[in-house]
């Protein structure tokens, strides 16, 4: 049984809607149905047409997808809806869906302000539907292997965590250029209060608490502007501390001229340490004072069924980014069918970001925007 | 529009044909249409069902597949077929195939023998349909632009290559077990005279021609069988002379225990070197005596249009083994709707393997196990 | 000739003392004729009688040696004294040596405070003897091209810095149990107010300014103390602000269990990036949005003559922390004897870290420790 | 106790002489007190003047100064000789110095031809003096710790082993400008039959039996000159059989254009792998097909001995080829000291080069350049 999908956003032009779509079809969970593919009617159009949609399934706008599609027979009519447009058109079509019956598949950051995502909280809880949002790195089977190592104890209680999200792309005024991934990225009005907290350094935050499994309680920001013109930070480091005493330090930048994504996670505990980057994503390295570093592989025998059940190949053929993603995608539509055969899914199904880490990233962009203009040191992580 | 798709072996509990169903998915160009997922009937009905065909569509042999789809109006009819039987069962259904109107993809190694590979591409010729060996390695954008520097003379006239190809899972009798991909693979009935050097070393030797655009014209090779009792080779090295006087050493091994899959290739010439391993596929590295060795990345904006095309997300998010996989589905697609359009296909489309790698790796292994039992060291390579 | 040395501390058990000697013959500058080895006269008598000095040479307090030594005929007299003593015993032999006509190479940090260290700048002036502090890391050829690379623009105006020094030794209180190291660099009243911020903080905080060029103006420190009972801190993590604008993470750590020493820095430009690691010190990647990273390597023909200068082996055979601490020696042995001659030194000669570089590491001591008890957020830097 | 050390060769613009120099410095075993640095009279009193001999001390000749040297008091008399010519003189004044009772460390390949070689096993063995030959790459404590894991049954019994020297720098006719290190390793009235085989496949070969323990016992070689107009071998491949029914592939060349001395190991057992490169020197990569791969590392505490023994820094802080090197004359020092003293010397310290490995070596070449020109496979390995 294949779920059926739409998708608002994601047209002609756009990056991350392809990427969307790719991971939906990796495991053959989802039949692309629908769509609103641009708030420009032809745009859409010609965009749904290209996918082989029906013209009937193309819309001119969420509003139009989401009333139209609930009028259709149950066996027609779309399940879930991915939403993939800028961030300030997050929480519209969001809320509406739901609220309307439908699940829901996010691009991070998750909304335009915390309010907006404190809000969307309730509503994902009232309706019932269920709700992923797309923090694509925790899908990384080796990401997922070194939480199960934290949580088993592996190494000790977690002191310390350094997490680092480098880019280098927007070390010139791109905005300036006619390119469209820059323009919205570095504009407030739709990207929000934050640049590259907002677009990179949720991910960080993300990772850090995803992998050890604790909150931060207090952050101290340094962001900065480093490029004449820009209006939103490009780059950041904060330094955090973590409900069980842990401290980290989280860094974010898009002016690390000649860096390319290579998002990186250590964390280190009484007892030893673990070292995860996404340029040798199916590498997990595992360190201790007293033994040789390990080097743990995805696809290999001895790891855990987090990692196993979201590998597809053996050992040395390497999975990446878009296998990440698709794990996202695979691991929804597993909770999904069992919600919708009202059994339990299973854990390893059940482990994607969702609406509280949703609630908890906006947080972050709101609390480290907010240190980052205050004089005092330490600030209180409120949500 | 998807070309529609038929498939040949692949059934539960196979790995390859798994795999290349996911290839086929990730650009969307087909849509997985008929089967016959096994030669045991229940199996195969159980595997298409599973996958959700009709099953007036999932038939008990590849015979009955062919004869029942030609039948059909053309706008239902299956118009590509992949085989991914054991090697014992290529050379029938693809012959039948292509015989009967359908472009084939192929499993590697090609055929059972190289009289087989010989007499398939007189078919081929004559059929005037498309044919598509997945040597996977040659899909990687970076092998692409290895290829590709050679051919312009980044290097030079070429001199050395070395190209490896280490696996370590059969280190033991695992085909005395129930596992059943060491079961065929080392079983003479059905993989052919060669177990390593028809199963890896062709992947070695493919992506030695393929990235030099050279030929092999003379071997000399070393070949074993460490594990007693298996009864084909489980390693092998193979001395090599190429038809521009360049030299070479091509090892393939399955008993190199604690390797994984990290296929291998070094190539120098007069004025530089290239370097390219599995492990870090996203990454070509080039080098030189007098300049900097250079990390050249899939995605980055200095990359030629054969590793652009075959690429599919900005720089630093790894693509892996199945985007490879995909990109030989991709680019056989794109050459296919060409065919069909009665127009040129562009050349980085025309970029897959085909008939003349699958002759020339039958040659490859016929030549190597005849020179491993021979007392004299060098012999023509013979086609 | 060789310059003759005489060393203060080192005695047997040490382990810099031995370093530091190595680093003395590997060129074949020096010729070690005396020393005070340790507090414990018998002891320190041992260590010289095993290094093979005469035992008249050998004395009993770094008093005696200054006193005596200078009573000999010049011919015979100590030129250079290393003093390889636990910190608070850095500022007494010192000054002492200076204004007795002796040239100093002294371990790092300078000093026990800031105070001392401003007072030990005057008597350097003062004296008009040469003066070396051993931050080792600045030998490194590729840590030298760096610099080099900076200064010629390579990468554009300097934005960021990522410097880090993570250990894992301390990760228990091994101060408790029979280790000498650990002991004396844990007692405030042998190290100073801190620990980690001292011991290799000032390494990294030194590798920043040498590569830039740039002084920190500003900071805000987290200063951490994890293991139970210790008296100093353990880990530390650094916001700074340097005098060109550009920003700075700063962390070093003694608790990150598994890690050994990997100090490492990144300097990114607006047109280029940096990023140098002890792991593999004789590389140096060089970075760019729009070229391929770039791997200098030492020993290579395309280096600067501040890489050459400070090589001994051809490329490809690594040379290490000896031979990075070897080029101090060198360079101050090349220095001090064009100061003999009456000559001026290379700038290559030259380029050893001096007083300023030890005062300006007491103050990053002082400075961070501060910060890390303040509640506001920056503070400035102050010497 | 300073051993007294002479050497004959390593004049002014030599390589290796400095570099066994500095070897013999780091650990403060020898004191030079002699040498006849070049066949040329004033340039060999230019060389020791320089490095501060008494000019009666520096002979015109070797004879010379195994002739006057031995005429000297015995508290005077040189005791030790570092042979540092070309390969054609190195069995005379090896053959000389043994015979009049002086010990020697002598660069590799070890003479002429296999039958200097095996001449001078009879002499070490009469003359009962003890001989090094510098196999620099077997004293890197990693090297020493492959060894000893093999020994210890970590891998099970060995089958497959791969070795590689690859080197660039004479990609080109650099034998037709003015470089000296080109000139006579190119020149067979001073190199020998040999070229790339005899300059660094000697070290691979040795590496090979080094670190297994097994003999070569036939090997097949394809030999080459790629470049115009050079008189000796510039690359080889070789297979080969070893006596515990082992398989190898040594390849050794000088034309792979960008690569720098990167010398590497691997090899496979019934059990696990191992494998170390010069690149990355300090660490020891331990793999298995059922635990993750183990990165072991100098200096770390669960090293064996004759790792330990042979590091001086700990963990984290490279030491590289100076200091292999060193571990060569350390250990021969260890060796004399014990014969001088009549006890026993450890096995740590016995365990460096000697005359059989050096036989070996010569025999490796001979048996190599013969089967490059055989048209059997496989010839026997003959001693």
């Amino acid at each position: 049984m294949k779920l059926k999908l739409g998708m608002i956003g994601g047209g002609q032009g756009a990056f991350i809607g392809a990427v969307h779509r790719i991971a939906a079809r990796i495991d053959d969970d989802y039949e692309l149905v629908c769509g609103a593919f641009s708030s420009d009617p032809e745009k859409s159009k010609a965009s749904g047409i290209a996918l082989g949609l029906a013209a009937n399934r193309v819309y001119n706008s969420y509003k139009e997808l989401i009333e139209k599609e609930k009028l259709l027979p149950a066996d027609e009519r779309v399940q879930v809806i991915s939403i993939v447009t800028p961030n300030h058109v997050h929480f519209g079509p969001t809320k509406m869906a739901l609220e309307n019956g439908f699940h829901v598949i996010l691009d991070k950051p998750m909304t335009f302000s915390l309010a907006e995502a404190k809000e969307l909280e309730k509503v994902v809880k009232t309706s019932g539907k269920l709700f992923c949002l797309t923090h694509t790195y925790t899908g990384y089977p080796m990401v997922k292997e070194a939480k199960q190592l934290v949580k088993a104890g592996k190494i000790g209680k977690v002191r310390k965590i350094y997490v680092e999200y480098p880019q280098g792309w927007l070390s010139t005024y791109l905005e300036g250029s006619d390119q469209k991934q820059a323009a919205w990225r570095t504009d407030p009005s739709r990207s929000g209060i934050a640049g590259a907290m907002g677009d990179i350094g949720t991910h960080a935050f993300n990772l850090c608490e995803y992998v050890t499994g604790l909150q931060v309680t207090q952050v101290c920001a340094d962001i900065n502007i480093f490029v004449d013109g820009r209006k939103l930070d490009d780059d950041g480091a904060v330094l955090m501390k973590l409900n069980n005493g842990a401290s980290a330090v989280l860094t974010a930048t898009q002016i690390a001229n000649g860096e390319e994504n290579n998002v990186k996670i250590r964390v280190y505990g009484e007892t030893g340490g673990l070292e995860w980057e996404q340029w040798d994503a199916n590498t997990l390295k595992v360190k201790s004072n007293v033994r040789p570093t390990e080097i743990w592989r995805t696809g290999a025998g001895y790891v855990s069924s987090f990692a196993s059940h979201n590998t597809r190949t053996p050992g040395g053929h390497p999975e990446g980014y878009l296998e990440a993603f698709a794990n996202l995608y695979h691991n929804f539509a597993l909770s999904i069918k069992a919600d919708i055969e009202g059994k339990p899914a299973s854990p390893e199904a059940l482990d994607y970001p969702g609406i509280t880490d949703g609630v908890r990233g906006m947080a972050f962009i709101e609390n480290v925007i907010a240190s980052g203009k205050s004089e005092i040191k330490w600030t209180k992580f409120n949500v």
